[in-house]
């Protein structure tokens, strides 16, 4: 039943279909903590093999869970303080199994639908309600890299308005995401 | 059934509940644009009385719809195209009047749930897939003034997750809320 989002920026890909490590956004890491509190999540791993990039979001996380931000507005902070920068989902992956005595199952996200075989949400809701601990990837850039994908448990179906547009920010599509999956409703 | 999104600069609250005009995000245009796509809203108007903040707007939006960002990223351009940039909510209404030939229903939003008397999510979902033109409006900066809710029609009930943290963006809030009333799940 706990559940666990990550935030991949490594491997993606660019534009071109290329492998990239992508730059951490001030933007996901507020809106993606703020999901992960209003949805129940244990923690939000910002995944980043950079160093300084992860120097950079453990400034930001600092400013709202300790800093100057942490007086000025108290439920960014409870957000903030979700957060945890590590290198690797590995290692994301060792803390959780640590802290819940079992592996995850791993669900990855993709706004496409020709890097594996996919499953629908109400699926995958059933899936993460019954399960021990749920970890939930969503990928930065042009989407997380094929090899990734294949090494979760399972792929979600991509977000589908009205029509076959779904260029959606990571952001946005984390939201419904979420929603689907985890609200009370 | 065609339906509208307007994302109100004015009026709208400060942190310390005064009304205040709230400045343009260029991540909300983006975001909103997107979801606006997506889910087949016929536009999505940005509503500030400024004008400088206007110019701001329409800067962005040229760069996406005719600029150097039109060819780089036509998806964004698809998004970006939808974005009317209006002083006033009543101008919005004024022009989706003479296009629909009926006042919209006016659906408005808000995380706070005292005030005024909230509809659930599948109550609204019904009228708007049943009345002949709707808009679901958002609120920046701390939400809609009490009297900008008075004149929607509904007010739709805050997105609870699953404790009672409901602080999202408005860039979430509006990904969740357009997922809950225009999926086609």
């Amino acid at each position: 039943m706990p559940f666990y989002i990550g935030l991949m920026h490594y491997p993606v890909y660019n534009k071109r279909g290329e492998i990239i490590i992508s730059a951490i956004t001030n933007m996901d890491l507020h809106d993606l903590a703020r999901l992960a509190r209003t949805y129940g999540a244990e923690r939000f791993y910002v995944i980043n093999p950079l160093i300084d990039q992860q120097d950079l979001a453990r400034r930001i996380c600092g400013h709202w869970v300790d800093g100057h931000g942490a007086g000025y507005n108290k439920d960014r902070s409870k957000a903030m303080s979700l957060i945890s920068v590590v290198s690797t989902l590995e290692e994301a992956l060792s803390e959780i199994r640590e802290k819940e005595g079992t592996s995850p199952i791993l669900i990855a996200t993709d706004a496409r639908n020709d890097r594996g075989e996919t499953v629908p949400y109400p699926f995958v809701r059933d899936i993460v309600t019954s399960h021990r601990a749920s970890m939930v990837l969503f990928g930065t850039a042009w989407g997380m890299a094929k090899e990734l994908i294949r090494d979760a448990d399972y792929l979600l179906e991509p977000i589908m308005g009205v029509s076959s547009y779904n260029h959606l920010s990571v952001r946005t599509a984390a939201a419904i995401t979420l929603d689907r999956l985890f609200s009370q409703n």
